[in-house]
């Protein structure tokens, strides 16, 4: 799991966003010590993810709020099943509602896409990645979400891990070029990727002794093709990557192509929040 | 436009995420002082939102980028348009290049769609708006993407206006009840909300006095019947406002009931980025 | 009551204001583990603001800290009065003292001036409330106060409704423009206040559809002609609000003049601190 | 003056309490560009303080911002007097106002009260401090206001020298005992100051050797018999301080007993707002 | 004891520089719930500073951890003690290991070299002090630890005390001037020191009234000779302070020159680490 | 480069915990538009590290602060070089000098430690790297400067590699279990390093995939017979890291049993600061 000072931040902020100064509805109807009791549940079936994250966003608001998980991050779920169950005072449980759902309506719903993605690809032996095209301070908890959906993380940030891109390489020179500079400075704990848009560039690749190589927007017979040649050619096996508006639509044929990693931007921005509520125990 | 101090918050939260000591790629591959252009392509049409944040991410990186900005936010462009131009540091540049853009297209997507729902409206003398459905930390951005899509922003949060949902109601006892303890202790400048689920509700939402009324998933026919049974009863105004799975495809059929408002939580909770990408020139 | 991150800030801020690093003359005289107990004395008579705050100033600082508030915030007191009772470390005790104090003293003269002026109108039908003129960084608990003392809020901030002034009105060329230019933005939950300096304004004002209008720094006798005014020609009703220089003197004249709400700036910028001690039980 | 980032801290705290997200009001009425003049009118006589504060205020939202401070910090002004002048968009003028306001006002209050305690023990040889006793939050600006207006600081904060008062000498057994526990580790560029209720007391500092002896709510004839002992038995001169309710009005006959500092703690915890405005010129 | 609020955020911002979103090994290799027990092993003699502070690392990770200190900040160690003991979740145990051994390890460091210092300069009178030439951002942990090796705190930071340089001098035209300026300034609870270079200097400031001396950089014999200048010539004692280059070699002859405190910087910029290591109970 | 937002949050905790009010010596001394000159004098041979940090320290002071860098970092220079000039107000230059040299001196002990291991070992192949023994807060400022030093940066944190200490393994029951266990779930982007303690260790990790082989606290000869081992097994090259009291003295030889890579902790956590000092020109 993530430390809590990663998801604490997330949901302190977005308490904050959420009532700058009161909750003006819950101040103005509710005496604090008013208690009530609520639960989770699931309006259709889905992937677990932000179970703790939820109860989270409640405890902090007030410590005395007492919460039980029934499914846990990476779990499925069915329509109708209760997720978990709260209960505190009924000011908290109400102020905390909105914050809550939207954190765990976006998280399940990055759970839900990668899962299905993964079963799409199911015998291939490819894995399905995230990218670092995520929504603006959320990483952390979207990439967690990836791989409560089966999914597994591609590189976090620019720190750890260089991926040398088109324009990278086209302000260095050469792919060759690119590979040399970088492993002039990197550290042994670093692995270098590089990106091409052909055979000839995969080529390229192999040959400055990338880490990992990655396939983009090329089409499924072109990444066949490198697959077949890097799978020759290679001394130590070299990861490749295929990348570039793959969807749940195409990602059995490109897994198929032997290619060892998928990785969707879409997991993480394009996501559909999961169809999720609380209700109040009456 | 939102003050700076909103939008470098979530910008900075943005860069630190995606590079917690330095970009390696950039450390490694360039000098400092080596200079590029680049330019910003629509890859589809939509709608501008988010030029200058775009621009912001790089000069709060390195104060000296230069950049234009083409299409102002609210506007709207064809595949191939060019959005914008950059020149400064090419390191500069490729770091800042995919928080700009995780922004950027995210914002685009909410302009894009929200303008798709109000020309699905239009003639209809409705109003399309935003709710607290929001991306944890991306509230304000989101509010102020709705509205150059033409939208409209319902209350930021609960410290802005007082929405009485049923749980709120059942936990008071009656609608009368409720409304009649907000109004006992609410400042002159706040609007009282209530949410119903049938004509019952309705008209004690009128008869308690309810600044606003929202129609919580009814029917179309319900919905027609709450808009003749309010106007015919109202004294002053009463907005009404329609909610509860609002789509593209059915906004227009409730917009032509006589509701004044249509409030859709997936403009923002489920967002498609925009396509969008950012060329170098060379 | 507000939610903890709001007064957990003021505090912690607070806290480190009065010792950047450590309380010397604590850390020099106190084993960590020397024990004592402390209660508040009211020196006069006033309006209880802050008991809860009072206590989480010790609680933060150490959470062994036992608490019992005596006077509930709302409640009043007599002098003599002990107002809540304290038990734990003696560093703790005696560190926290004058931050803890300074925050209930500026609430309890908050909420006692409110109380007086509420107190003054009493039986006009007139309300009391606050403005935007607070002291920086202490809106949020200002607010509170003023709500303990019997007032009302007036709008939180820039973000929560529109006032439109003399400046705003100047620069848009008249009343009619300037509320007109609103309208076409702003969403239905939020109001509209007009800033009217004389007759001919309040007339502006109704005819533009303000939803709320203030009469700025008028006389006594051009607020009755308002008030008439508005009440034969209003179509719903469009609450009034008088502002400019209220003082306790004044108030009761004003509020029998018809109007609605007296808002006073002096209630948050111009307050004396109440007269309460902390004192170590020997 | 005080550093830039002490005095920024509370100004962008200021202005993201007065628009969490954006000024409705000028967002929805005027164009980014639409510029305008504005000016800073004193309504009534007073002592300058914040005027480069109250530029901050703009800068720190527009840096294109252009000022004029006429007064300088420190500096007396007339009825009528225009403090400063300000230049940029209107927005920014309109939006940055309030917070602007509440700022100089409160400052030029602190800065006029002192000053008129400092004119009222003009030639008696005493100074006249500050306290602890501050706003939470704004201790730093009240202080420095406090010197605008002609008076001196006492000590900042709980970790820059060590006051022994009644609680904790109690909770040591005596001033002997208190004064030696702080000096076995106490650092040398740090004062002990003594809180005293009596002469015995007053001797009993001396005797233990405090740097600074503070008269606490002594009578003046119980003063006057306290600085006639300690200046008869002193071998260096021991600075004696006058605290307990001081006010304008007793403060000159304090002064003539001969001690050498009036603290008061409500040059800072009951300040009265000073009466300036900020116009438009049209 | 430091208040909490001061490690904590050193601690907060140095677990989230080691962890930035999760620590892979342990997230990969571990249930949550498996649980473990640890101890602090001295690898080799020291003073200790810092128990509560590694034992706080762990509970901010997680409040369910258990800790023992064994040995108390100030408290000597030999080889082979164990200082603490830990027992909680194993992966907590291990991402909070190298965070809490940074910390702890230099500030044992700090306390050994300190209290090196003090043994050398034992019955000398003399006194060990810090100074301002700290590491950015430790400096109120390693104060705290030269307390823990038996040395005292120079003034905190530039807010609470004043040391007039070489170089303030010559900006002001002689040290008379200097001291001169500021005394017409300072408030009564502050100290100003004079920093000499030569008994011409020490003179200069002895006559213009300094609270405190400091000798920089002068010869042993310089020393001697300023002591017995000041010693003759003061009217109330007057702290001379040794600085400049003092090492653990060269302390005690300078102790024995006379003068009140010896000030290092080496105390605290040029710290060896302490060799303690932390091992899992198996 | 770092980016800037990583060193300024170092500055202004450096800044804010130098200065909590204001900087008590200039603000009595000199009169803000008062300038001077500044240059920075090497004391000693080094290797510059810092000096945009430094000049960065003046500049967030005060943004008119006129800077030259004459010594780049990762460039070494010679007793009585200047290393770079500084112009500006006088007030300024001194209350930055201490916070600035803190810095530089650290960070330039860290580059000329680093550069004297690196020379050490110079035509052995092997490179020098840091640890994540580092001092809290300062990990990225610190890594930096073993670049500048001629090194290389291991992992910055947590999240960017994985490490398998003997307790990770121990708690699995064995390398082949632990590594198995983390490949399960790992990104294609991270290594995986083993620690092993002796040559079946070494072997064990060679066998289950390991990335990367630590050698910790071997002697030379069974680093020796490690290298030999892995050479002659390993399938595609697999660096080897020789750790554990790893001294200038010793790297040598260690550098010449082949492993790949030294990575020393002493490098940033037994740090010497430079002998630089600012002087002002007169």
């Amino acid at each position: 799991m993530l430390p809590w000072y990663v998801a604490d931040e997330v949901i302190q902020r977005a308490l904050k966003e959420d009532a700058h100064y009161l909750d003006l509805s819950c101040a103005y109807l509710f005496e604090p010590a008013q208690a009530g009791r609520a639960y989770l549940l699931a309006n259709a079936a889905g992937v677990m993810c932000g179970g703790e994250i939820f109860t989270r966003v409640f405890t902090l608001l007030d410590s005395s709020i007492e919460a039980n998980v029934l499914v846990k991050d990476g779990g499925t779920f069915q329509t109708g099943d209760t997720l978990l169950e709260l209960e505190g005072p009924i000011a908290v449980l109400l102020q905390g509602e909105r914050t809550a759902l939207n954190l765990l309506q976006h998280l399940c719903g990055v759970a839900m896409l990668t899962s299905q993605v993964v079963s799409a690809v199911e015998g291939s032996g490819a894995l399905v990645c995230d990218t670092r095209k995520t929504l603006p301070g959320l990483r952390a908890l979207q990439k967690y979400a990836v791989t409560c959906g089966g999914g597994r993380n591609h590189r976090f940030n620019l720190s750890d891990g260089v991926m040398l891109k088109d324009n990278h390489i086209d302000a260095c020179g050469s792919i060759a070029q690119a590979v040399q500079r970088v492993r002039a400075k990197i550290g042994h704990m670093f692995k270098i990727e590089v990106e091409t848009r052909n055979l000839d560039e995969v080529k390229q690749a192999l040959a400055a002794g990338a880490d990992v190589i990655m396939l983009d927007n090329m089409t499924v017979d072109e990444m066949r093709e490198a697959v077949q040649y890097v799978r020759a050619n290679e001394k130590a096996p070299v990861p490749l990557e295929a990348s570039g508006d793959i969807t749940l639509e195409n990602a059995r044929e490109i897994a198929l192509t032997g290619v060892n990693i998928l990785s969707l931007g879409a997991l993480t921005h394009s996501v559909k929040a999961a169809n999720i509520s609380m209700r109040m125990v009456t």
